[in-house]
C-alpha cells in the first residue's frame, strides 16, 4: 500500500521581512497598523481611498498571515501534510529596480529560513525581483537553486512590465528551465473595471475576484503559448493558479483560433509549433482551486490527474 | 426507436434587408462594395482603417452568408435537419433610436420569409431594436411570437447600453418570460485591446477572438446572475453562445465569490437568492461550439446533457 502525502502547492504567506516592508510603505500594497481595528493590508489603489473610513479599507491582517504556529495548526485541522509555501500578489511587482534584487534576496532567504523551522513539512516558491536588472533576475533564479527548501518561483502576469510574452523574459525561461525550477504563475491585475458595467460597485468584490483573477491568468499564459514560449523552452514548467484560470475550457477555442489565423500562417508562426494540448500535458500543472465538479474534471482532462494538484 | 433531428441553433444569416442596410452605411459595421476584391464585410472599428488596402480591410462577404440555397447545401452536406438561423453581430446594436423599431420589424419579417421558403428546414431568432424605446422593443418581443417560424431573439451583451444587468431591461425581461421566448446571448465587443498586451498585433485575431468572445459573455451572464435577474424572471430561458464563454468552468468560482461577499451580504442580497447551479440547471441551455472534450464535458456537466443543443 502506498501512503500518498497530501501537499498543497496553492497557499500564501507573508514572512517577518514582507510584513515590515508593507509596514514601511505609504502607497498600495501597504499595511496600515495606525487603525483602532488592527491592522489592515490594503493591495488595490481602489480600496486605499483616503475618502474612506480607515477600518473600511482592504481587510485586517492578523497572524494567520505570517505565523508559522497557525500555518502548522491550520495543516494539522485539514491533515495536509506538507505545504508549499508562497508570498502572495502582488509579491515584488512594485519595488524601484534599485531595490529590486536585495529585497528579493531577503525576502527569499526568510521564506526558506521559516521552511527550515519544520523540516519536511514546509517548502516555498521563491520571488524573483522583476523590477530589476535582467541580470539580477537570472542571479536570483540561480542563488534559489542553493537554498535548500525553494522548489520553484512565484510570479504575476506582468513580467518586467509587459506581460509574459515580453521577448525580454527569454534569459528569464531559459535560466528556469535550466535550473529545473517551476514557475507558479498567479494572477492579481485582473481586467480593467469598465469591463463589469456601471453597476459592479454594487456587487462587492464578487466580478473581480470571480472573473477578473481568472481570465487575468488565461490571458498571461495564452500570450505565452501564441508567442511560442514554450516552443522555444520545451522543459520550461509552470503551475498555474485557480485550475488555469479559465485555461482547461478555452484550450480548444485557442489551438483553433491559432491554427485558423490568417496573419500567423502568413508570418510562418504555424509551422513547427507545439499544440496547446501538447504544452497542457507535458509542461502545465493545475492546482485544484476551482469551486467545482466541472472545472476539475475539465482540468484533469486536458493535463492529467497527475498533473492536478491539491491547494 | 427514436430518430432524432439534428437541430443547428448557431448560424448567423444576412438577410437581403440587412446587406442593404450594411451597405447603405459609410461607418461600421458596412459591407464596403467598391473594391476589386468584391463585397467586403467590416464590422469592427479597428478594421475599417482608411490608411489600408481596401482588400484588406474586413472580410470577404459572397452568397454563402444570404443565399438560402448556400445554406441548405450546407445543412444538407452536414446533415443538419433544421437550422435556426439568426442574424449575426452586431445585430441592431448601432441603429438611431428613431429608426431602431421599424428596421427590426423589416429584419424579422424577411428572417421569417426566408424560413417560410423552407418550411420546417429552417426556424429563426428574431432580432429587438435594442436602440429604440423599452415599449417598442416590447412590442416587438410580442409581434415575433405572431411570427410563425421565429423561435426566440438573438442579443449582444450591451443591452439598452448599460449592460445586461440594467434594471431598465426589467420590462424586456418581463415580456421574454411571457412570451416564452428563449434569448440567444452571443458577444461581439470582446474585451478592451489594452489586455492582450504590446504583442497583440502579430498574434492576428487570435487573442480576442478566442478569449475576449468567451470572456465577454461570460462577464455578460455573471452580471445578471448576481444582479438577481433570474430570481426575478425565474422561467426566463437563454441560450448561451460558445457553450456560455467559460460559464461552465467558472460558475463554482461564481457562486463562491457571491456567497462569500461581505457587500452583497451586509446589503440583504444573499437571502433567497438561487443559486448559480440552479439556473444552470433550469434557464440556462448551451450550444456546442467549444473546440474540445474538455469544454464539451463541463457543459454538460453543469447544465445536464438534455441542455447542450448542436450547434
Amino acid at each position: 500500500m502506498t501512503i500518498n502525502k497530501v501537499v498543497d502547492v496553492h497557499t500564501h504567506m507573508y514572512p517577518p521581512s514582507y510584513i515590515s516592508l508593507l509596514k514601511s510603505r505609504k502607497t498600495v500594497p501597504r499595511i496600515h497598523s495606525d487603525t483602532s481595528s488592527g491592522d489592515r493590508l490594503i493591495i488595490l489603489s481602489a480600496d486605499d481611498d483616503e475618502s474612506l473610513d480607515q477600518n473600511a479599507r482592504g481587510r485586517p491582517i492578523g497572524p494567520e498571515y505570517s505565523s508559522l504556529s497557525h500555518k502548522l495548526a491550520f495543516m494539522d485541522n485539514h491533515s495536509i501534510d506538507i505545504s508549499v509555501i508562497s508570498l502572495a500578489n502582488p509579491w515584488l511587482d512594485f519595488l524601484p529596480d534599485s531595490e529590486a534584487a536585495e529585497t528579493a534576496k531577503r525576502i527569499n532567504d526568510d521564506m526558506n529560513e521559516q521552511c527550515s523551522l519544520h523540516p519536511g513539512r514546509l517548502f516555498a516558491f521563491g520571488t524573483l525581483p522583476l523590477s530589476g536588472s535582467i541580470d539580477e533576475v537570472v542571479a536570483e533564479i540561480r542563488r534559489l537553486k542553493t537554498l535548500k527548501y525553494m522548489r520553484g518561483v512565484i510570479m504575476g502576469t506582468s513580467g518586467l512590465g509587459h506581460g509574459l510574452d515580453d521577448l525580454a523574459l527569454e534569459p528569464v525561461w531559459a535560466a528556469l528551465q535550466e535550473q529545473a525550477q517551476m514557475v507558479f504563475i498567479h494572477p492579481h491585475y485582473g481586467l480593467p473595471n469598465d469591463v463589469y458595467g456601471p453597476r459592479a460597485g454594487e456587487y462587492g468584490h464578487v466580478l473581480p475576484l470571480a472573473l477578473g483573477f481568472p481570465m487575468e491568468t488565461t490571458i498571461a499564459v495564452a500570450r505565452m503559448l501564441v508567442s511560442g514560449v514554450w516552443d522555444r523552452h520545451q522543459e520550461l514548467n509552470v503551475l498555474l493558479a485557480h485550475s488555469g484560470g479559465t485555461l482547461p475550457f478555452l484550450a480548444g477555442r485557442i489551438e483553433s483560433c491559432i491554427l485558423h489565423d490568417g496573419r500567423l500562417k502568413k508570418d510562418g508562426k504555424l509551422a513547427g509549433r507545439r499544440t496547446v494540448w501538447d504544452v497542457l500535458k507535458r509542461n502545465v500543472f493545475l492546482d485544484a482551486v476551482v469551486y467545482g465538479e466541472a472545472g476539475l474534471k475539465a482540468a484533469i482532462e486536458v493535463s492529467g490527474a497527475d498533473r492536478l494538484m491539491f491547494g
